[in-house]
Order: C-alpha cells, then sequence, then structure tokens
C-alpha cells in the first residue's frame, strides 16, 4: 500500500516518458504503457523504476520492474527482461518522471480544499474544538476528538478513539484506532528531500504517506514527514514524547518508547521493543534490531543487532560505554 | 500545593480501594475513609501513599501516611503506624487508584469549556489577539496580554504584567508576575510517564501542576510538561530560550539561564543561577547545585555540585573536558 | 542596511543621552547630536558605537563613529577622533541608550494592528487560507500563498512565488523570491539576548531584522530570531529542515544544507555551500567557512576552515573522528 492517496496521471507511453527527459530512443522503445513509479522492491511488471548505486544490487537483481532508468555501469546488476534507460543522473530524471506522475506530491502549499468542520457530517460525529478546519477526503471513526485549530488536510483516514490535539496539522496519512496526538504536531509533510543544486535545488516528489498504528501517542510538536518512494510507519503502541522529528521513510515498530527531542534523519528501520532515550539522533538507512536500548543523547550511526543496549556518540555498547566514562 | 486544580473525587473508603485492585483483604482492613494518594514524603494522616524501590527507603522511614502500597520485600523500612498494602507492581496499583481519585487527570483532550474571549470580562482587561480562548478556572491579573490563536485552557492563573504569545497553550499552571511565554508553547500538559505495557501502555494520571515564578520568560516552541505526583517549577527570573524541553516534576530555581534546544528528562532539581548551554541534555532524578555551568551540547547522566563548571557528554569538568580535547 | 523597519526616536543630543545614564559630564559634551546606535563596524558619523571587549580592538580602531560607550582600559584601542564615554558596564549602558532610540524593539508582544486578511487587498492577490492575520507595514509579492491561521506580523516584505505555511508567524523580516516557509515556524522574534541580573534580568532591544534569501527553504517548526545590534541572514537556495533553530545575529551563506534540529547559538558566520548534519550545535561567534561539512550530531566549538569536514563532539577533522572510534 504505497499510494493510496496521490492522483496518478498515468499511464504514459515509454516514449513519451523518453521524450519528456529529453533522451534520444537509441533501443527504439515504442508505445509500452508504464501504469507507474516505484521503487526497485516494489514495481511491478508495465512499471518503471531506478538503479542509481552498486550498494542496492542484491535487490535490483530481483526487480520485477519492465523498465529501469540506470547507469552505464549499472546495467549488469539488473535482469535481461528488465528495460534499461541510460540517464546522466537517475536521481534528477525519475524525479522528473515521478513529478510527471503525481505533480500533486511535490509542493506542500496549504490545502485550499479545507472548509470548517460545520460544514461537514463529522460536526456532530466528532467532539471537536473551534475553527477546526477539514480537507477532501478525509474519514473519521467514531469517539474521536479534535482540538482548536487543528487542520486535517486532504488525504487523512483517522480511526476510532483517536484524540487529536490542538494547533495540529495532519496531511497524507492514516492513523489506526485509539491512536492520540497532542498538541502543535505536523504529520504527513513532504521529507526534506530533494537533489542539490547550485541556484536552485530540486525538489522531488514525496508520494508515499504517514502510517500510524493502533494505540500509538505522538507528543508535542512531534512532526513526521511522509515517505518519498514508500511510506513512512509507526508501529502498534508506540509512545512518542514532545519534539521528535521522524523524517522521510524511517518505520519504526511496535511497543517503541521515544523519549524528547529524539531526531531520525531517515529511510531506517526500527525494531518492536526499541527504547531510545531524549536527545539521541539515528542516521539515515540503518536497521536497529529488537528489544534495543539506546542512551539518551546517543548519536547511532550504524545497525544495532536485536537485544542490545548501546550509548555514545558515536554509540557503542552500554558496558564499554560507562566503562570509559568512568 | 500539591494539588490546588484536579478534582478529588474521594475520600474512598479503603475497602472499596482493595476491591478496586481486586485485592483479597487479608489484614481485614474496614471503611477507613483515604482522603488523598501523594507521594511518600507529601502523604499526610489518612491518605494513601506507595513505595516500590528501595532507593526511596529512607523517606518511607518518614512517611506520616496511613496507608502504603509496597511489596512484600520493603515492608520493613515503612513506619510500623502505617498500614501496608501488598501489591505485585505497585506502580500500575498506585496508578488504578489515582485514577480512581483524579479522573480528570489521565487524558489531555483538548478542553471543551473554552470559549472565545469575547464572552469574558477579560475582553476588556486584557488586550488579547483573535481568536483567543479561555477555559474555566482561569484568572488573570492586570496588564496582560495574549496573543492570536491562544488557548487558556481551564486552571490557569496568569498573574500581573504578562505577556502570552500568539499560537500557544497553557493549563494547568500557575504563572507569577511579570512572566513572559512567547509564541508556540505547550504549557501544563500531561508528562511522558506510562507504564508500558505489551499491546496497550498504561498512562497515570498527571495530577501535578506547573508553576512558574516572577520575572520569568519561556522562549518559543518550548514545553513544560505538568508533574505526575509532584509539581513541575520554574523559578524566579529564569529565561528559556527556543525549543526547550521540560518533562514532568523537574524544579528548576531561581536566575537560571537555559539556551536553546537544551532538554530535561524529568524529576531533575536544578538549582539557582545555573547556565546551561545549547542542546544540553539532563536526564532524570538528578540534582544540580547552584551556581553551576553546564556547556554546550553537555550530556549530563551524574549529580553536579555547587559552583562546578561542566561540559561533554557524559559531562566532566570543564577544565579536564577541554584538555582532553586539545 | 540595518535598520529599515524599527522607528529611531533620535536624534538625541548627546548631553541628553549622557542625563539618560546619569553620567557626569566630564568632558563637557554639549548639543552634538546623534542620529543611530550601531555596532563598532557599521556606525558613521554622527553616530554613537560602543566597545567592550580587548576582542574587538580591530574594528574598534577603525571605526567612524562621533562617539563610543567604552571603559578606561580600552580608550587607547579607539582613534583619537572617535570620543569616548566611560561607563562601569557598556552592555548595560549601550542597551538604555538604544531603549531611547528603539523603545519598540525591546519586547515581542503580539502585533495589535494586525487585521485579518480579508479587510486587506491582498485578499484577492495572495492564496491565503482562513484566519490569516496581517500587520501594517507588510507587502506581498506575486503568486504568494499563505496557510491557515498564518500571522504575518507588522515589518514584513515577502517576496514573489513564496509558500507560506500554516500556524507560522513572521515579523520584521525580509523575504526574498520563491521562498518556502513551512508550518508553525516562527520568524523574526527577538534573539535571546539580555543582561543577566538578580531578580530580574534586563532585556535588551534587537533592532535587527531577519532576511532570507531568494529559492530557500524554511522547514517545519524552525525558529529564527532576528539580530541586536546586526541582522540574521539566511543565504540564497538554502534548505532548513525541520525544528532548527537559528539564534540573533547569525549569518548563513548561500546552498547550505541543514538537516533537522540543527542549533546555532548566535553571531556566527556560515559559509557557502556548507551541510550540516542533523542535531548538530554550532557555538556563538565562530566563522565557518565555505564547502564545510559537518556531520550529524555535532558539537562546533571552534571555528572551522574552507573545504573541511568534520564531525564529533567537540567537532574535529571527519577522518580522525572515524579513526578514533573505530
Amino acid at each position: 500500500m504505497i499510494n493510496p492517496f496521490f492522483k496518478n496521471n498515468g499511464p504514459f507511453k515509454i516514449v513519451d516518458i523518453l521524450n519528456h527527459l529529453n533522451l534520444s530512443n537509441t533501443d527504439n522503445y515504442k508505445s509500452d504503457l508504464i501504469y507507474d513509479v516505484k521503487d526497485l522492491n516494489s514495481a511491478k511488471e508495465n512499471e518503471l523504476t531506478f538503479f542509481h548505486s552498486k550498494k542496492y544490487s542484491l535487490i535490483a537483481a530481483k526487480t520485477k520492474a519492465s523498465y529501469c532508468l540506470t547507469l552505464q555501469s549499472l546495467k549488469d546488476y539488473l535482469p535481461e527482461r528488465c528495460k534499461k534507460i541510460f540517464v546522466d543522473n537517475v536521481l534528477l530524471s525519475i524525479s522528473q518522471i515521478t513529478s510527471k506522475f503525481y505533480p500533486d506530491a511535490i509542493n506542500d502549499n496549504f490545502d485550499v480544499t479545507v472548509k470548517n468542520i460545520n460544514e461537514f457530517k463529522f460536526k456532530d460525529e466528532v467532539q471537536h474544538g473551534f475553527n477546526v478546519l477539514i480537507g477532501s477526503n478525509v474519514t473519521i471513526g467514531k469517539n474521536c476528538s479534535i482540538g482548536h485549530n487543528s487542520i486535517i488536510e486532504k488525504n487523512v483516514v483517522i480511526g476510532s478513539n483517536c484524540s487529536i490535539g490542538s494547533n495540529t496539522i495532519i496531511r497524507n496519512t492514516i492513523i489506526n484506532d485509539n491512536v492520540s496526538i497532542l498538541d502543535g504536531c505536523v504529520i504527513g509533510k513532504k521529507g526534506f528531500g530533494f537533489l542539490p543544486n547550485n541556484k536552485k535545488n530540486l525538489r522531488y516528489p514525496h508520494i508515499g504517506i504517514v502510517i500510524i498504528g493502533e494505540n500509538s501517542e505522538i507528543g508535542c510538536s512531534s512532526i513526521i514527514d511522509r515517505g518519498s518512494m514508500s511510506n513512512t510507519i509507526i508501529g502498534k503502541n508506540t509512545f512518542l514524547d514532545n519534539q521528535v522529528h521522524v523524517a522521510h521513510n524511517n518505520r519504526i515498530g511496535d511497543n517503541c518508547i521515544i523519549a524528547g527531542q529524539v531526531g531520525m534523519a531517515g529511510s531506517s528501520i526500527i525494531g518492536n521493543n526499541v527504547m531510545i532515550g531524549g536527545q539521541s539522533g539515528i542516521s539515515g538507512h540503518l536497521k536497529i534490531g529488537n528489544n534495543v536500548q539506546i542512551g539518551g543523547g546517543s548519536g547511532v550511526i550504524k545497525n544495532i543487532n536485536d537485544n542490545t543496549k548501546v550509548m555514545g556518540y558515536p554509540s557503542k555498547d552500554l558496558r564499554q560505554f560507562l566503562k570509559d566514562n568512568k
């Protein structure tokens, strides 16, 4: 379930996509229809993917995509049946194509479709404060409350028995039952992902969403960005304290406890039953196992195995940290 | 002054409390009335307290409480006249009892009692912005201002000459004279305290409040949580910069200067004239003396004596830190 | 361009300024008019400056100011034609004089001049949400959008093609073309600058502004304080992620990438093409060169040369950091 919300403007003919990139059609690709753009792992037949770094070669070898943007130097990692399209800058090109499929997913200007909750049937079903705004394509379960000045922008599903605080903004997010989101949060905004470019950085689309599991709680002024090509996920019964920053594509497991001011850089996977002390930082693209405990203030820059306690910057085994700092 | 705001639903008979916990009444406790639930130090006659860890044994020995929830293994630390109630999980049981006394103190759903300030006498007495909301049981002194979209929920006392910014939310808080609270703060929310439990964590009540001393300033987007069984206190003439996080039960002294993005984990005591550099973190249950200076970025995990300068993660004597990092 | 917004109540006669400070006029200064108060570097003829620390002696030697508040011990560093006024506490005295020139720049009570955008011509020119408030002395370029509940207080210039999110507050700020400011930011507030004083700290005026260069982006819940005697500047095409804290007087160059939860203490100068990893802290009064890369979680307490990669707390050469932590 990568893409329930953003409107897919495809399919497009592969020749039109090549034209869009100003590429010469050396392989004489014709009118094959491309229905979607996905990452190597999710892409299926008649879909287009991208492969830009050798570190993804194992996943690339198994991709089901019909077409793949890539570099000449990487072509041999891809299956034979996957048709290659060679470009100079894979990320730039995939960004341009994704923008063609999902033009709505680039910018996050405020949602002009919202109206006051009093104009919806929700006004009787949801216990709500003053000045609550609701966008299009929003569903809200039974027995929910939404505080003053909160804005539920378009593309939000809220389960039953959920409590949304005041001054909170949510978009492009699925919230399961019994979730509390406290005051002043921003959930579902585009992530901090773009292609640096002198004079003017190029924003790439964020077509992922945020999913929050049942019984979880998100503390005040926390921010959870939606994913770029995949989703940002908070597990079940996972509690975040105040001022926590969860960047795009992170996946956090169940029963986790994440203390105040923790920051996660993006695309990391956190297991179940993980405890993270206040102000810790988790670098991008890491894998943190189950039952891990990370002491407050730690800076985690490597993967962590299951059932491990760490602390420090960079983080190391907790006993070692305590010994080194006696 | 622990409990000026939350309605105490007691007294309850001790037998009813035992029934509430599904405990067999082996000691044949009868109809003694229990008037309140407090910590070991504050509890008085006809009140109930709890004692769950040997590290509080010195305080336990002096408790004035008539009844105490505890473990069999801890009973000998308590005075003889204090009647013991043995449970398997002290914190779980005290949480259940506190919830019985103070059902309002568990959740922090938005305050449905608030109305626009224009419906109060405050509209003429307070210089106020647009869309200011005021709850029940709020008093505001002379010569105050409250910015746009701010919400003063129930149970707030604001002194004279106070300035509250815009987009700020305050509840369960006493603010003394000449205090400035800048934009986007959340003050008086329940703390990040709960009993972890697979499938569904158990929130315990927060019956403490926040108290802010005179002449103090709280920077933008700072968050100060109210206490669980005691209060969260900011002293007089203490200035907090932006994005500071003060968790439940912390007590900060007078004339302190706390720079941006500092985080305090909870239940620590900070002396007077303490300076804390930006992004420093203070672990829970610590005692930081008077006239202490903590360098920016420090992680404090031990008590600090009066008149000491520290820096580092973990923090150490400042001269040692500078020497080690020459 | 230090002072386009704050009303200068001068000029004042130098004798009146001396009286304001309760100083005896030993040098028999007369009715010379003082037109403005500036730092050593910016001050010109008929203006007053201040010089309180030997570390500014090179700049002091070149000041063009007609008068300078200083200490007896520093007088010889100043040019002969610059008339000295000796005080016990230079910062306290300059603060008092600046307050006389710029009484509006001390407090940041909410802007009582704002009105709903629907009362302005902007209502047709700007795509705007509900409950948008606009102050006096605001200009907005073509093709801009401003989200719900945002407050553009007095003294703001917004260029063309800018997107302002929801729940954001801006004052005393110049925003150039094609800038995005996301949800929940506070831009242009007074900095965390004051003279500590037992019983009651003394706030000094912040007469600087914030300037944001074209094509830049400011992430959610970020805070940028305006300068005290100079401006806080964000360069062109510089992107800040969420929850970033930029304190007063910082100057950040062009094409910088600043990740989530970074904090900058104040008065530092960051070059062009600088990348700062998440949660890093930059101490005050530093100079960070061009093309510098600072690893996540770093604590920077020294200047950094051009083209350098650093990491650690305190930060050191990246290779050294990796070697020390193998």
